[in-house]
């Protein structure tokens, strides 16, 4: 199981898979056949076995999955049964709105510590962590065994944050800054363009008419 | 060009593409291959080639692209030539900082109006838009031309007002909330699930050591 063998674009489906599970489990159902997962995200249900056959033989011909072990399987599959310990980059709205976002903390993944470099907004108190002052960073992400940093700082300060994450020995980074970033190959880089949503139902709107 | 017959994934990747291109330009880079945009994407480059076959032959063989034409017509596929009027409904953290995120603006995405349930919040002006009560929602979609509403209400809110946007006739919703909603087969529904990039770097750092 290698992560270089597998298409990025199954491992975000594998975490959809995960999100409409933990919905199906909240509503008492216990077994799902390939076509109701597939249904319910938008995908075909062969496209649903061949991300799952990746990872090994799921569910039971005709009966279908388990709603618990696949989704048990799933979150081992993406590394969720650890708890990841996470820095947010930037007090302002984004990173105050990611703060108090509840679906990080129901996912298993843990805001240890925000700074921001606007001494305003140090001390303030988003969902119990407490803003810190940016010098703090190296400190914070040693003391706190950080291990993901969430960049939501303006594009011109992006680079020199992410430098610093990366210095600290922060394996990831989530960019949220429209910045292009640059990172040594052994650190993992995500970036979150906001508008690609858009972008997607414009292509809907003009394509349906 | 029927949307239909486009794969989501490949209609993702040509809005990450158009942003490629137009950091290209802004860097004064007048022609490039698909080998690069394929780099600096992180897929291959015949997906690039395959990408683009959906909408007709780009490029010279030996030559690569020009940005400025692939540019062009990756705005024209993306229905982006048109400027789009959005809605956001909840002003929040979340969704003051979408108003205030400039990648809407840039990208022909203007946001028209921002309403809220809150009287406390009604008034407040976020980047020259300023905060509508709720019960103007209706009003306002007709005034302002608005095709596409984006939730950021907490989930026990949200399928309402999506009810109320898809009676007042708006043909596309963006969800950032938690909750499944449900619209008519006529309307274009997104769900933006933030910890969604947080699992795809979990998976990542499980599977890098």
């Amino acid at each position: 199981m290698k992560a270089y063998k597998i298409p990025e674009a199954t491992v975000i489906r594998l975490s959809i898979y995960s999100r409409q599970l933990s919905n199906l489990r909240k509503a008492g159902v216990e077994t799902v056949s390939s076509e109701e997962i597939a249904n319910s995200v938008g995908v075909s249900s062969a496209q649903v076995r061949k991300d799952l056959a990746y990872f090994g033989e799921f569910g039971t011909r005709g009966v279908g999955y388990r709603v618990d072990e696949l989704l048990g399987n799933l979150t081992k599959i993406l590394g969720l049964t650890k708890e990841w310990n996470l820095a947010i980059i930037g007090a302002g709205k984004l990173g105050s709105a990611l703060a108090l976002y509840e679906g990080f903390r129901q996912r298993g993944f843990s805001i240890r510590a925000i700074v921001d470099v606007d001494h305003k907004r140090v001390g303030l108190d988003l969902a119990g962590v407490v803003v810190d002052p940016l010098d703090r960073l190296e400190t914070l992400i040693k003391e706190r065994d950080i291990k993901i940093g969430i960049i939501t700082v303006p594009a011109a300060e992006a680079q020199r944050v992410t430098d610093r994450l990366v210095d600290a020995g922060v394996p990831a980074v989530l960019n949220f800054s429209p910045q292009v970033l640059r990172v040594p190959p052994h650190v993992v880089l995500r970036n979150v363009d906001l508008a690609v949503n858009l972008k997607v139902l414009s292509f809907n709107l003009s394509h349906n008419s």
